[in-house]
């Protein structure tokens, strides 16, 4: 049993929630401060923060401090790796499912 | 607050586990019954029926019983819907590098 967890499994699980979703989705546009991020949030300044975490932790974000301003950045290399690996099966599945129409034509 | 799960919820959720993954992986190639499944995987059963589960509640496969096997299918939609979040999120990540650099070549 794996008893560690792969990017990949930090990566889907910071994609499960939809505060965090929507804090990658307003840093798709550039960076933020945390308070930018927290603005439209229905939730408090430590519930973001907690958040924040779990997608630094993740390494979907990335967060500097400049005096009293923390900035945070999208990281996009591990976005595009669990993108990938969702492509590749759909697309899998796809070819298989051509196939088997081949297959089923030619059978015709 | 949202309190309900949306279907992107369930399907990084059901993402984020190495099992589930591999499990996935297999149906991408096609259908297969749960001992099929469950043969690769260093669990029990019971383990891999847990993580079917979550995989059927999320969306991502559909079973169906036909004596005493039972069956198992990817649903790529939902799939799909997981895959086009993350690439507009990249995309538009990227845009905005592009944005940045031409204004930084202008500034030149």
């Amino acid at each position: 049993m794996l008893n560690y967890q792969l990017p990949l499994d930090l990566a889907f699980q910071a994609l499960c929630d939809p505060a965090r979703r929507s804090i990658l989705d307003r840093l798709s546009e550039g960076p933020a401060s945390v308070s930018e991020l927290a603005k439209p949030l229905p939730m408090s300044l430590p519930a973001v923060m907690l958040h924040l975490k779990v997608l630094e932790e993740s390494g979907l974000v990335k967060t500097s401090k400049s005096g009293r301003v923390r900035t945070c950045r999208l990281e996009p290399k591990l976005l595009s790796q669990a993108e990938r690996w969702i492509a590749e099966r759909r697309q899998m599945w796809e070819r298989n499912l051509d196939r088997l129409g081949t297959y089923l034509d030619e059978g015709e």
